[in-house]
């Protein structure tokens, strides 16, 4: 059994992680802490309840057991950056798989790996630090990287990309009040959000260097999980069968699902999956990727990850039914 | 020309006393504040653009221009007690109709009147100061007054009641959080909400200080507009005919309507309406009031207020449909 | 392992049946069947896809292997009475497990017992005729058959009951019409809901057929899921703490929980579990129970019965966390 | 007074209709038909009531009234073309505006003009048939025409356009059950939506037989009111200034509003605004429109229409507020 740990599981991010750790069967949660430690996690997450007695610790690397095999960190941005080191230097053995942002680029220098599984699988298996990909990221990436590394370099990729309210975390805000957000549809950084640096170094690696321009407008709807990321690949000529790229290249992909409708965000609800549909219109490639934010944009990638860390098939408790409707 | 301000016009009950005033035939607002002031009304409500040019100012009693006729406050519980004396001595003349709840039990020597018109219309025609009921109250009101004012007393009112979002302020909040209130239903302040004072004492007055008791249970529902109360009023022994009580009682009332199939809180959103349901079983009196918590239960019922004050007919202005669907 | 079909699996009790069958970890799901058959399973129900390769057949008896070991129904209300005796004659050896409430009351006779495990524990451990009950009959009796069963009998009971648009099943219908319901509070069938019947049958027999009256009040909500009965149990004295009723009652329930403060409806999303809020004002004695119509009001319940009946632990396969947000 | 009738009043387009025209300080309506007569209009609408006494006639132009001046039709798409013949014989001098698209493309000849009125409103003065666009077609012209009309013909236009489900009627479907579309985002019709005939035919008179390819994907979203279309017109090379085309262009349209920030359909819900948005990156020029589907897309656009027929100011009795929150 991995010995894990959960560090900062009070939020939205560490509830998902517990409510797909709590059922795998080859992993112990040990540990879970939280800023606001003391109350039993089901209490936080009443949720979970039947499936846990542990009780929150406080968010100290001093309170970590030595022998622990794996460390999820479902911390603010910026947060994880300080802590780690302590965490390592604590728990040396321990695998770490980072849901924050922090160390998603400019970092491989120290040890980490991207951890998007489709592309990186192999150095997945070897990786002892997974800085995990944002939610926007992993959708948008799951539908062009075949797109970018099986044809011509495309001229643009225009993105448009919606969310749900969960992604922006459990803390209140303006954008999430709900009298504000139930009825809404409204952009938000339009070219200028900040997932397009890790999406770039994705694309720059496979183009050597040459990726395409990226037009970002994601934007929020009144849905609570989901992302749903319409992705238009604008090559100079219309390209031969871009389809057949991605059967290609998610052929050994259990989460990947070609279909042949257009998704519907809530067929994957509650599971990892990912459902990508690919139509063109002469020269523009449409790329429809449907994922939920909270498991396979943020807390099922992160395991997917270990699954590939500890040897394992990489759907390890990951075959999960959506919850429909 | 009645010339009106709203003081504190930023937030919901502000925004929505602005929908309406700005509307209303015999009136001209000349003042909007708020603490957050210089920005235009309509970059603060969107929604009214193309309405008014006005701009915030201050909530400071001193930018208040000393001929106006009528003051609405919509400000926090517990502001306007503080407020109130100053903009007085600056506006000796104006009538003052406020939202919160400051002045709704306890304060009718000092002059100021239950702005709940079916019940005090002729107090209303003479007031000055006028405390608007709060949105619970203003439903649970409608749905008893008769009952307890034309049958023997009730045993006992049990309320159970309904909100929606919008109810809780502009002001972003763990319970209004859109990811944990979309797909809520939760009672809270069981036995224990704030607004059972004002009832009561409505309640004191008509049964000369024997009302029943009441159990009410407030609770959320992921809509955002909309309060809709079942109110259960046991009597010791059946009444006779007790939907006669309320077309009598309501007759001269433009805004109740008595439905025959029970009532859908969305048919009200948006007016200053109130569909009221009465079915007997037994010694139990059901009676529905489905209202729209910020028009019938705020800013619509304390314009109502102003038509019976300045002499106009009680629906001047407030004539208006429901945004169905 | 236990060989099961579905019949009648193209619904949403169909599919909440397969989601919970499909991961049990002592049943196979062998067969199922729909009037539009032909179809792979995971085709009508994308969010299945990865746990099964099983198609649509004809939901004709037919069809059923004669080995299979139990058989749960998801038809339409009507149709199981049809059925049913052509299925035995087929599958003589299968437990039979009915959604509908075809074979709730009055079928004692013929062997049915009624699947609220709560209550029937014993009985359902012999049972090879279950008949499930309706989702606010479950949610009603949770909360109501301590204190029918352990106090005085009561004078009354009052029952506001919301209920999400799913429980209205996979059919189109103007209650269930997107714009329509989406900003919806409505009640409906007041005072006359078909579950009556069977939760008198169940109280008749607690009291010796000295039930209370029971005034039922079901509302429409813009839930999807959920069932909150809030239910107003009135005593001829106040009763001394009806709580402790409850606790006795439901110690050996593994779905049942007590809380402290007033449940929420998304905490039991997904799940078998029903959250229990009991408070007492003088005679009237509130208890709240929030329940998932389609799990705990439905498919999981017939679970919970199955795994009695096979001599397995009441939870086997249904310890689900929620899905939260 | 302008005598008006609503031909097809029960539905969507019917109430909204009737929600603008009752409430039209110069027009009064005088019938509203239905193919299911004889009830109260504020019966069928109860957020009608208290501004009308109408009672819904049938659908036969035998029904209208000769001196009618201006007929509205709501019928459902094909229903048009049979019935307006008949109608404009028994109505001589009525002015036609069809919801339907059954005259908006290739009946110039007959006299029918497009009712888009930011582009035709010299004609629109003239007209006595008038066929009104399409929702998707609305949103997606108000976005694009400026750019067509004022620079180089962009190279294609790719439109990501997302719909509330009051787009698709008042009659239940699989698309609008409640329970399958509140958590939904989905596509559909993805490159092959019947608004594209009307979009093109508007482009191509704009540039004289040479319109860019149109790239539309229509979603479907858990909104019930609005339309929030994002267009990205492609260009050989950047553009220069494009906002200023826009600026110029609508600089005589009261309904259309230049934001600084990305709109909000929240915003315009319940009125005829459009709320458009102009942002640059490089050859991609994103233009994002939101409007109600209902009136702007529909009877707002449809009044306007009859605005400028009858020789009144283009926006009299469609100042209206947004209802938000």
């Amino acid at each position: 059994m991995i010995r894990a740990a959960v560090y900062g599981a009070a939020g939205y991010g560490g509830a998902e992680l517990l409510r797909l750790l709590l059922l795998h069967p080859d992993l112990e949660v040990r540990q879970a802490t939280s800023r606001d430690p003391g109350r039993a996690v089901d209490q936080v997450h009443p949720g979970l309840r039947g499936l846990t007695d542990l009780v929150l610790e406080p968010s100290d690397p001093e309170v970590l057991a030595p022998e622990l095999d794996a460390i999820f960190l479902a911390l603010p941005h910026g947060e994880s950056a300080a802590v780690v080191p302590r965490i390592l230097a604590r728990c040396p053995g321990a695998r770490v798989y980072d849901l924050a942002q922090d160390f998603r680029t400019g970092h491989e220098a120290e040890g980490w790996v991207y951890g998007f599984p489709e592309l990186n699988r192999d150095a997945l298996g070897e990786a002892t630090r997974v800085a995990c990909p944002g939610c926007f990221a992993t959708a948008i990436l799951l539908a062009t990287v075949p797109a970018i590394a099986c044809g011509d370099v495309p001229l643009r990729v225009i993105v448009d990309a919606k969310t749900g309210s969960s992604g922006s975390g459990s803390t209140p805000s303006a954008g999430t009040h709900h009298p504000a957000r139930a009825a809404t549809h409204r952009a938000y950084k339009v070219f200028g959000h900040q997932h397009e640096t890790e999406i770039a170094a994705v694309w720059e690696r496979l183009t050597a260097g040459n990726a395409p321009p990226l037009s970002l407008v994601p934007q929020s709807t009144p849905l609570v999980r989901g992302i749903y990321a319409c992705c238009y690949v604008i090559h100079a000529a219309p390209p031969t069968d871009p389809a057949a790229w991605y059967r290609r290249f998610y052929a050994p992909s259990p989460f990947v699902r070609l279909v042949e409708e257009p998704p519907n965000v809530l067929n994957v609800r509650g599971t990892n999956n990912a459902d990508l549909y690919v139509r063109q219109d002469g020269p523009v490639t449409l790329v429809i990727a449907a994922i939920d934010n909270l498991v396979r944009g943020a807390a099922g990638q992160a395991v997917q990850c270990l699954n590939l860390g500890f040897g394992m098939p990489e759907d390890r408790g990951l075959r999960l039914p959506a919850l429909v409707p």
